[in-house]
């Protein structure tokens, strides 16, 4: 169950022919009026579809998402845009909404023409069968799928409403955002775009803000949060903080699962750092570790190679240098197994057989801490992202 | 030839069994009293040796060095620099110089102890076998290597002088500076360590600096230049530039083999930046593309996914937010082929099936430039990395 586990919400997906064979075409639509916000990468070189979102959302509230899988209109140059727009149009004219309340998603290969010849056509039936309960939204989430081995959802009840919610990213896994799709659907009533955002901000700070797989940050990262009220909720303080705990605890389990299902994956490790000199620091040094190849490629090997870590951590940028570490001070901890303490190495060999492993680097120089979630780097990361779009 | 090329340097490798068979143990030295310049690792994590070069450069003139691999005497705590200090009191016993006048280096496992015990027993035949000549430079490029597959040595000659170098570095190459350790001599006449270290720093800008293999910046870089005067030339502006010429020459041909001989490398790239608001941000840019798993993995499966190119340019860190990019002006080149136009596609396919490859991308906004090499991810990088320790 995903995004049409809150009242109010149909999905489907179709196989338009932009991918081969799975399913590459979804429709997300509130069958009531709706409030949104959406979170876009922050890479310079933007996807037309997400310079479409952004002015859209500048306009009108979203009811309705359209995505597809297989091709990312990225790179694509003002004809990019203008397929964007036309996709936009039809699907809109379809769902009976005006343009700027449908926003447009798209994901897959980087710098080719939006095969419209194959999208245009099946929106129609895709929009036709548009529907309610769990195969639905199934669908809509197979539909963005691109080098995922698995669907993304997950659901959180809160009293009296639903948050649900569909990811999609493999590779390109890195704030800002997560390269990925994803849409978050819910039948709390919110007030209107600015008070979705401000939701949205802090929920996706710690979870698509602190997960990488390979570093790179996406041109057409988009996640979107649809609002319609249909649960008919009264709002009260409590059923608001039960809100942002449903809504974060959707965001965490879905870049939880991104990461997961990242390219090659077979190990995953929490990054926890803690004692920085605060948290923008301890982020950039849990970030530094959770991107390091060589890091990675030892998680791989299951190899405490813990020097490594170290290593990363001594250089993570920072305000134009590198975060404040003093060796001296440092400990380290493998699966809760002291490997340096102070400065100095244990000695102790940690067991780092698992396919999950926790990496605790304690900084004792201030109150500073965030965690971060990351994959090892696989010969089958390497097959992947080499046969690509071969 | 290498660091025996210049007159007045004796050299030697042994095999003192920090390492399984190969020689890992090198000393270089003056015969005649010399000067010299080092330049070191930024991270904040510096292993004991790094330290202690430092200490002893702001003390006295570098006449020495000893460098073994296997071990980076890095993450060793107080133990470490006691060690390091007693590899150096030993070496300057033997060679009859002053501790400070000879500079430690060390390169390999990250947090485990020197094995004293067989260093020092080791310092006493190496020091008795040094030698003029190619072979014994070539024996003390070797007993550096650590994964390299090849030793790396370099000369150059000016009118009446001479400049010789080696280089070890296969991993944890990246600025600043690349993991490696370099010592490169001279029998040109300079005047003391501020002006060894004024002429090391823009050669190093461009060479070391500017290249990537992992994108990891160790605990244990280190270049060294001893200069010793021996060739009796007498310096005008002329000479100086062949010197100058000549340095950069010897950098730039040593850094080029350590990312040829890179882990796992089979494909090495150019990445060109030219037209970016300035050279930080052609570098900053640069560096980002250098250093993407998913261009790096593309180079190794010699396909021209260049949309990677583009979203990593887009998103290259630089003064705490990202390096200036107009979508809509840039063009790019492989191998000289234009495949991006201005922010549109031109739907040519560039060959990219070479063990070479450049790739341009002109940004059109100002007249920065900066020119990196990076090698590729392979299924053997990963191999390595996974397996290093065992």
């Amino acid at each position: 169950v995903s995004v049409t586990a809150p009242k109010g919400f149909i999905a489907n997906g179709v196989h338009a022919g932009i991918r081969r064979q799975k399913l590459d075409l979804a429709i997300v639509r509130s069958t009531l009026p709706a409030v949104g916000a959406g979170m876009f990468t922050i890479n310079r070189v933007q996807a037309a579809p997400v310079r479409l979102c952004k002015a859209s959302l500048a306009l009108e509230e979203p009811w309705a998402v359209v995505a597809n899988s297989g091709n990312a209109n990225a790179c694509t140059g003002l004809r990019g845009d203008i397929d964007a727009r036309a996709v936009q149009a039809e699907a809109a004219r379809l769902l009976g909404l005006k343009s700027e309340q449908v926003l447009v998603l798209s994901t897959g290969v980087i710098g080719q023409p939006l095969p419209m010849g194959r999208i245009l056509p099946a929106l129609r039936p895709c929009a036709d069968g548009l529907a309610e309960g769990p195969d639905a939204g199934k669908r809509a989430a197979e539909a963005i799928m691109t080098t995922d081995l698995r669907s993304k959802e997950s659901v959180a009840h809160g009293p009296g409403f639903t948050v649900g919610g569909t990811a999609k990213g493999s590779g390109m896994i890195h704030p800002n955002m997560a390269t990925m799709l994803a849409i978050v659907t819910t039948d709390y009533p919110l007030a209107s775009h600015a008070e979705a955002l401000a939701l949205l901000r802090p929920a996706v700070h710690e979870s698509f803000n602190a997960i990488t797989v390979d570093g790179d940050c996406s041109t057409n990262d988009t996640l979107v949060l649809l609002a319609n009220g249909a649960s008919g909720v009264t709002r009260t303080p409590a059923t608001d903080a039960a809100f942002v705990e449903c809504l974060r605890s959707v965001c965490m389990d879905l870049s939880a699962q991104v990461v997961a299902d990242g390219e090659g994956c077979t190990v995953v490790a929490e990054v926890k750092v803690t004692g920085a000199a605060n948290d923008d620091e301890a982020r950039a040094i849990a970030q530094r570790i959770a991107t390091s190849p060589l890091v990675k490629t030892a998680l791989f090997g299951h190899d405490a190679n813990w020097g490594r870590v170290l290593s990363a951590a001594g250089s993570a940028p920072y305000n134009g240098g590198y975060a404040h570490l003093d060796p001296d001070r440092v400990c380290l901890r493998y699966n809760g197994t002291l490997v340096l303490d102070r400065g100095a190495p244990t000695g102790v060999e940690p067991d780092v057989s698992g396919s999950d492993l926790t990496i605790e680097l304690d900084l004792d120089i201030g109150d500073g801490r965030f965690m971060y979630l990351t994959s090892d780097f696989s010969y089958e990361y390497v097959r992947i992202n080499a046969d690509y779009r071969t």
